[in-house]
């Protein structure tokens, strides 16, 4: 579940050119806490697959790689977007039909509370 | 994405026994369109990890055979989906981030409407 929504999250946030120490700390603030190891990978993969482009600023004390979405990576976000939309509206089909969403069953018989 | 989905979908609805190609009509009602190749591996695969149990029904015209979501199969959905709306929030908070949600940036500049 987690790669497919890494990468859309990536691709989304690096619509503003972003490195990589800036963008764990977003995503971790966003709730997707992510490590190097993992992130890396997929920013040198999207960045293969056009879907991202790197720059290197040299202007600061230490030289940090940039990274920022192309028009590809951008139409790839967009699309990604409408297919996680429709997952999730399916998935909220499938638990409305068990009635597994806001309630596992725990409450379903009032006579339990008295218990 | 949509493996973990599918596993989280099959719990869900494998509360009520049921058996494969009544699964793969309610998969796709609800939009999550399911081919045979890649849902029987799913049930075979829940079954020997004890979070789904098999029963044939030989009673009908053709004997079916019906899973069913066992107890930890169930505690299993249940963690899934909570890891299901930690995501999705996590992802509303990247999307609201960058303004990507609702809106691709087409009319962020009025003056692009009239040319």
């Amino acid at each position: 579940m987690k790669r497919g929504v890494l990468q859309l999250a990536v691709l989304s946030l690096l619509r503003s050119p972003s490195y990589g120490y800036d963008l764990l700390n977003v995503l971790g603030t966003a709730g997707l806490r992510t490590e190097e190891g993992t992130l890396y990978p997929v920013l040198r993969r999207l960045e293969k697959e056009g879907l991202l482009e790197s720059e290197w600023d040299t202007s600061g004390s230490r030289p940090r790689k940039y990274y920022r979405t192309t028009d590809s990576g951008r139409a790839v976000q967009v699309a990604l977007i409408a297919e996680w939309a429709a997952v999730d509206r399916a998935l909220v089909n499938v638990l409305d039909r068990v009635g597994g969403r806001t309630n596992d069953g725990a409450d379903a018989d009032p006579e339990s509370r008295s218990s």
